[in-house]
């Protein structure tokens, strides 16, 4: 049947099946398995699909799977619930720790340590010995799912260190825990932001890192995986960012959704345009004498948009890294000049050499390849020192960059090439 | 001293401190540390700084300390080093079971599951009971620093599932592994790619997971410390392609290998502006009778690149994310295109109403804002389905996607523009 079927499977696949159907069968599907794997499914499931399901399950039905989570899960599926329906059901979690921990939880905002942390550990006092440590987790072995390590504590709960399990299986019953537990370990306080402790535990190779509260006491703990989800969730928000969507959209979200992602920085751009049309308006009568001059107008708009972009997916990627060097602005600027130096001499001798030879004038020539130069060097000016400002002044540079620079070089292009031409083309 | 003051740092930190370095004083450096701790603060550097300070570094000191290095690091950074260093390393190392590990791990291309795993792990015969598990577990301790679990094997090495350190601490002694152990367990073979390796343990929510060859013969381990490195390396470089630029570029690399990485594309770009140039050339003609029209060439141009680019993200990010639903073409378009009407009517309204504000003739109005439209409308169809072309045939759709998408849908944009404005404005 269907259901042993569903229950063969691991829960991350079940979710892609649920996915495909209905959220009436989808309720159907999921009360019909067995508790725990219907818990594991649910856990699993993306917060908007998750959402639309439960709309048909009651607090009830809601609490008895949620009963069985990890806290970390737990407190995200609430968040995603109406006050009513998230009250409900704490109210009827059969688990009152679980309802403890999920109040505790509660209150944190989802992207600091405390929102992501689960309160599911296993720790030992320091005065413990190796067989009270082997008792502690026998009975935590049920509520926690992987235990990487014991984390040891005083009598005020403030953490002290950890015990791997390693050395938990290797030592000898009588040990104490105070003779072999690891003092030099990493953890984080509640406040510290998402990325913050995704950099650091991916510098120190951790597999879970422990979170206590300005006092020192043990809060909780974070996982690996929860981490790796955080950072593709980066990933995949700043990627949208460069292409001009804000907010964290998907192709199967709803099309009002995708316009309202999508409009904003649309219109950025064309406000970008008409301020271009209105300014090459005022250049209309050199146009009238020269029309060829109209020719070049994408040429430079899409260099110096192409230049901008790639300067400032550069610096981007250095101020993602942290631990690059610490190089100054006049350093960058240095080298971003010399690649734009490059780069662009060839590109203007190039256009220079195609102007020529489909037997432009020499001085129409020169002026678009002089106003390639500058845009090139403008582009890379403005890409490096753009993200560079948003970062100091605490906007994620990767929201405003992409759009925000390529029409900011579209409009100074246009103004170098026709402020050039009008020049040199004595018009 | 500095030699205390370092070793009382994490390697991780350790490495910020190089980077800022010249060869020479690293190699001092690292030479007054404790070998272990030189070891881990070598494995740890980013390979283009680690081949620069190697460069000073004899082999015999290189075997010293790619001896205590986990097998996976070491053969990392063996590919980095010219081949006799490599063969001279390999001769001198010490341990000569390091020295077996690594030459196994050599012929695996870097970017699959071989390339990827450690040959430190702890295994089992699913014939022992539990102590024969700790007995090996504690032959193996210094060697495997992060167990997670003890593969189980049969006698001819085949791998049978696992056995998590948990039930290990929890079981007695006399406990059989063949009565305990775990039969469902996730795998991978050696050739499987790093990203869909990565995929696997991010959707099951593994630690580590273990690597067969053909025959189910266990060959190794991958850590998801790695993975996480796999993840973000993979996020950046995709990143940069859609911003135009090959290969894994920093900002300190050089200024030559900058310009490697940048030109390509921006020739690209510069070809599709001479293909505007000529093309716009032939209505120089029009352009001299309404040079009002070459003012509204930004405005086409830059929709239809924000509009191509924003597309094709949302499409990127679906075909990354293989966990959603698989939308057929025709559905993703219908969506795209409903998108597309609302964002397109929206802008060209506005356009237009602008027009008409600055005294433009209507004609002329008409003619921007219909092109506007069918901008909107060619790039949305060239975003959805450029990226799936290209996924199609095996290309990275990544690398292709920004600057391609932009230089067509500039080139198309321009041709709907002139051409509906030859044929409305009676030219
Ligand atoms: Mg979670
Ligand atoms: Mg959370
Ligand atoms: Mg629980
Ligand atoms: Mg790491
Ligand atoms: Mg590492
Ligand atoms: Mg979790
Ligand atoms: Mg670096
Ligand atoms: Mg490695
Ligand atoms: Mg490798
Ligand atoms: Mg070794
Ligand atoms: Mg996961
Ligand atoms: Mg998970
Ligand atoms: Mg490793």
């Amino acid at each position: 049947t269907l259901k042993i079927e569903m229950e063969g499977l691991y829960p991350a696949d079940v979710t892609g099946i649920l996915y495909e159907m209905e959220s009436q069968e989808a309720r159907y599907l999921i009360n019909q398995l067995d508790t725990k794997i219907g818990a594991e499914i649910l856990a699993d499931l993306d917060p908007p699909e998750r959402r639309e399901f439960l709309k048909n399950f009651t607090s009830e039905e809601i609490s008895r799977y949620v009963n069985l989570f990890d806290s970390d899960d737990a407190v995200d599926l609430l968040n995603e619930q109406p006050i009513r329906v998230r009250e409900e059901v704490i109210a009827l979690l059969e688990d009152r720790e679980q309802a403890r921990f999920i109040l505790d939880l509660l209150h944190y905002d989802e992207d600091v340590a405390g929102g992501l942390m689960q309160k599911e550990l296993v720790k030992a006092n320091v005065n413990w010995n190796m067989n009270q440590c082997i008792e502690e987790l026998r009975k935590q072995a049920e509520d926690v799912e992987k235990v990487y390590a014991v984390y040891v504590v005083d009598d005020h709960e403030r953490l002290l260190g950890l015990l791997s399990l390693k050395k938990i299986v290797l030592a000898h019953k009588n040990t104490k825990v105070e003779s072999i537990y690891d003092q030099d370990f990493i953890f984080v306080e509640t406040y510290r932001p998402a990325e913050e402790v995704a950099e650091l535990m991916q510098r120190y190779d951790l597999d879970a890192v422990p979170v206590v509260n300005v006092q020192g006491k043990l809060l909780g703990r974070i996982t690996i995986d929860d981490i790796v989800d955080v950072i593709t969730e980066q990933a995949s928000s700043d990627t949208l960012a460069m292409a001009g969507i804000t907010g964290d959209v998907e192709e199967d979200d709803t099309v009002w959704r995708q316009t309202q992602a999508r409009l904003p920085w649309l219109l950025v751009g064309m406000m970008g345009g008409i301020l271009a049309a209105k300014f090459i308006g005022f250049f209309e009568g050199d146009l009238k004498i020269v029309p060829a001059m109209a020719a070049f107008i994408p040429i430079i708009g899409s260099t110096g948009g192409n230049v901008g972009i790639q300067t400032s997916s550069i610096i981007l990627q250095s101020l993602a890294d942290k631990s690059g060097l610490d190089t100054g602005v006049w350093q960058r600027l240095i080298r971003m000049f010399a690649v734009a130096l490059i780069n662009g001499l060839i590109i203007s001798l190039i256009v220079f050499g195609f102007n020529l030879l489909i037997g432009n004038e020499l001085q129409l020539a020169l002026v678009v390849s002089s106003a390639l130069l500058s845009v090139v060097f403008l582009a890379s000016f403005m890409g490096t020192v753009t993200p560079l400002a948003l970062d100091k002044l605490g906007i994620n540079p990767a929201v405003a960059s992409g759009p925000f620079i390529t029409t900011a070089n579209d409009l100074i292009g246009y103004g170098v090439y026709f402020g050039l031409a009008h020049l040199l083309l004595d018009l």
